[in-house]
């Protein structure tokens, strides 16, 4: 799995390897979980695992390309993301429906976000336009699905329930704010200012997904698993 | 897994591994929807979650060449979908008998055209007869299961039924119509034309599974997820 | 997974990606089948999908054999089909065994008969004694295999089934007299008159592999998949 | 997955290769016990045997790393602690909760020192401050966790429960005791004195986690498994 | 998986991939064996079909080693073995444990001599002291193993239960007794009188392992089976 060139002091190395392993017992985590907690949260639960194991075969191979000496670039990640972050805004549709009646235009709006909010950013990525169009674009899907989380119809539902529910509902909201603000950030630094795939770069893009994709799948499975008490 | 030549503007490479998570993705949800779905609905479920997985498999092969500078080629598509795509006309069959008595001959005259649909491009993709004959009798063999599914016993069947299962049904059978229509297009482009399998055309085909092959797994997953609301 | 030399007009390449997906497949689809099927056919559908996946496991060996640049050879067909064919064989009887008691002598002879006839053709191509002999072993050996499934105990429970049943035990004993009888053909061309392993013959020993690995399995599932309806 | 140099010679080898067998069996094992053990026990047993498996890819990753020539590192151990480790320490805190009610801060405190131990010792060995603080740093969050299992309120609960339990407390809480002093002083060992990642350091972690990491595991196995008698 | 030197001629190569497929479908048997046996099999069940896994797993790494010309040695067999056979041990344990109360001293002396067992055959065969030592402390270790199966309290539950439990106990005891016979005398033949690792003695061992690890495996697997008729 690994290559050759792997020294304490190789940040991105050590960062691959410790996504790869964490993004990987996460799912497993997740995909146990389904066993002990109540019907209801399953498909929120599988959502967040699959989205989770996905992000772990990225790593794999991610990890394998630069150990390689192939760097690491853009697509690979942006590749991935298509994949997981519709999965991750979708299942915060599912966590809400698993609690009452929800629009399945909501879905329909989020997840088509979601997949142009990545595909955007890879058009611009890949010199398809210009890449600050496709940050723009990204930044502005984005802040739709933030718009559909905080004033759209799941808050109704959401605000009917119990507390542990609640703080789910606000945690996930708020890493899927602040958590995800640090993508445009980086996609600047990285594609508009020009410094490439930086180490730096692609340890913090990296050190990004341990709080933006391992703690929102852990908070559906803790309250998944709070009816159990 | 990924070898060394992976840059954000190498569009196969992306689109490679895109579709290697997105259609595993699938599998995955398929595969734990079957914990939450009905037990009538198990076989097609079953059924459209190891086609994904199939695909999955051959996305990881077709990435390990390409990435090994051994481009792409009509064989290693066709050899994965002779598995995939007789699969998916046979989910269509199941789906049907999940809700009431379909002939089972329907069943046989349809896998054997599937098989018999992607066997014969092959052979002309392979040289052992003129490509342009193997891609017409693609075509027959397609449009023959595209009449099973408009006028065939299957319709019988559906039109009984609630309309969540209708629509499922019809969109379905829309993307094996419409969405299908691009390989023969894009068989005609790189065989017969003779642009070969250039990166856009190996790009376009695997734009082309994500509508035809994720599409049909979620809207059977998302049908027999109904049966919980 | 895969290697360099893939190209369309690579008949060996094909078929061993097609083989390897396809039976993959189909051990999944026999491994999902166990929780839609009714649990007396547990055994031979665990056996069946048990075979169909250490075949693919082969495959994927002697595909990366193959695009290594190292050819095929016997030694590696006979070494899957030393665990594959006694699994095959012995699910024959518990396919009968599910239905009502046969001698468990008859799973000792028929077992023993497999495991023989493999490694009797093993010894003769691996050059311990004369290659014909080997051959003309193995064919012995299948030879009592038919004999049990065709005059032994087990035609005297299948004959009081109902007639899917029947009609399963007489296709697998079908594929298995005359789908068989390729191996021992094959043998002949390629050790004794000597061709090798020329591609033509690792295509066709591929080949009937899809019609006498996957279709018994295939049958046993929708044989036991039969009592739902 | 394991390259050139292995003679029986090559302790490490030896060492890794023993690791990745036990922990992914310790894995399984586990996973497996999920289906014979009562349901409170199932949220402590899935981490241990997450933990494990974690472990055992991580032995996969070095082994290549190791049989490639390229040596060992404290970065790729410590990458993989920075999962196992806080797995364990919550483990602990839910083989506590399956008991009896337990503040949900000792989840907290507990989590956080063990995510710290890693990345201290982490950054330390990576050179962003001197390895000597890291090393002290993780000493003291270590502690922390010892603190937290011998003085706070887990002690209360497990007081009251049967024989069994608490002895699997007290071997748990030797083994992070005794077991895990050794890591600070091969660290000291290793990265303060210097003689880096020498064959007998190395082969003396791996060792440390045969008892630190599967032998938790199989007392928390062994404790949910005394209920069936 | 499979590197460049397979032809029919070379026996280990054969014997490996044999090997392979055979204990990983032994594995996977065992394990799909949970779902049709009855409860109280669990244990014993878990433990042989894990052993089997870990035995695959050894058997990839083995067959990679030796194709890609690195031979093959004693460290890597001895490394699985750390594993495999204690949990073959412990199996027979819980084998009896499952009828009838059986002291849990006796667990932890059998567990520690196999695992002794195999430890100081590695350490002879490492350098650490004498080989001829390590193998005659390793053949001490394996007959206090044998007087516990023969002469411990194990006997008297057996002694008690139907005649398949008895026979099944029977036919283990003598597999560890006349089969397990063989690796000392390999182990004489390789280390001490000096033929190394040739290729003869590794097919010897890896026959060996096709009668010692896969026979009490389906064993227990057939006993536990016997309770659905």
């Amino acid at each position: 799995m690994f290559g050759a060139l792997y020294t304490s002091q190789d940040v991105v190395s050590s960062a691959f390897a410790a996504a790869l392993l964490a993004t990987f017992s996460t799912a497993v985590l997740c995909f146990l979980g389904l066993s002990w907690t109540s019907e209801k949260w399953r498909i929120p639960l599988a959502m967040v695992g699959v989205a989770a194991l996905a992000s772990a075969l990225h790593y794999a191979g991610a990890a394998a390309l630069w150990m390689g000496g192939a760097g690491s670039s853009g697509g690979i990640r942006l590749s991935a993301w298509l994949t997981v972050q519709p999965l991750q805004v979708a299942a915060v549709y599912f966590y809400v429906r698993a609690l009452g009646p929800a629009s399945v235009g909501i879905f329909w709006r989020m997840s088509a976000a979601a997949l142009l909010m990545v595909f955007s950013r890879y058009l611009g990525d890949a010199g398809f336009f210009n890449p600050t169009l496709g940050a723009l674009l990204s930044i502005a899907f984005w802040l739709y699905i933030l718009g559909e989380m905080y004033f759209g119809g799941m808050t109704e539902v959401i605000r009917r329930e119990s507390r542990a529910v609640r703080l789910g509902y606000f945690w996930i909201r708020l890493i899927l704010t602040i958590g995800w603000a640090i993508y445009p950030i980086l996609h600047f630094v990285d594609v508009v200012i020009g410094t490439g795939q930086a180490a730096g770069v692609v340890a913090l893009y990296t050190l990004s997904d341990f709080i933006n994709l391992i703690t929102p799948s852990l908070i559906v499975l803790a309250v998944a698993g709070q009816e159990r008490y």
